[in-house]
């Protein structure tokens, strides 16, 4: 397990777009831009059951993240790590936190019908910063 | 082989960062900020030989890239793509007109010594467009 840099703490408390990869059933690579959040340990992604990515780590929980500074995209932590969990306890609570650090709005404004929230703890184990 | 929707071409010539994945010789992912070019059919990728993204490669030539607007991260053009060919041809020229789109400079600033420049040609199979 890696820790995270002080000197790049600060992208896991901005709100900060990572660019997410998981891997397709086909072994090919997919990426997306994602919010995020740390508790401390794991980095956090919250999505909704169904969606590709979610679909990609019920078979393989490898992942990679580069969470970008939104003042420079060439200062940017560099994340490979594994899920280790994916629940929906507490997701529907952390989607509006999410929709508070990323558009300073008390609700999540994109909630869809019959939409189950899941949040995705991904374990860092290898950890490097640029810039 | 995928062609690149007219409302998100945009993209391609906006000096617009991209995250690439590539998939590591365990087949996990890696993902990276990269500047990109396109041809009119292959998005154009210049790095040096002996990098990661290059040894990668070497071994599956399949990727993905999301190109982000400068100007807004929730719009963007996604890619998922292989390898055509990785080429030494032309690519010094190639990162000075990369240093001209990206930094405004004519000459690019941080070429190492003993460095090898390397243009890698993606075909997209598949796009798809989101903002």
């Amino acid at each position: 397990m890696a820790s995270i840099p002080q000197s790049h703490a600060d992208l896991l408390s901005k709100p900060a777009i990572a660019s997410f990869a998981t891997i397709n059933p086909d072994g090919s690579p997919q990426v997306t831009p994602v919010w995020n959040d740390f508790d401390g340990t794991n980095i956090l992604i919250n999505t909704a059951r169904g969606r590709k990515k979610t679909r990609n780590l019920d078979g393989n929980k490898r992942v990679a993240l580069a969470i970008f500074d939104p003042q420079n995209p060439y200062r940017y932590l560099g994340i490979q790590g594994h899920v280790v969990e994916m629940t929906e306890n507490g997701a529907d609570a952390h989607i509006d936190k999410m929709a508070k650090k990323y558009l300073g709005k008390d609700k999540y404004p994109y909630r869809q019908p019959g939409e189950v929230r899941v949040i995705i703890k991904i374990a860092p184990d290898k950890v490097h910063t640029v810039g």
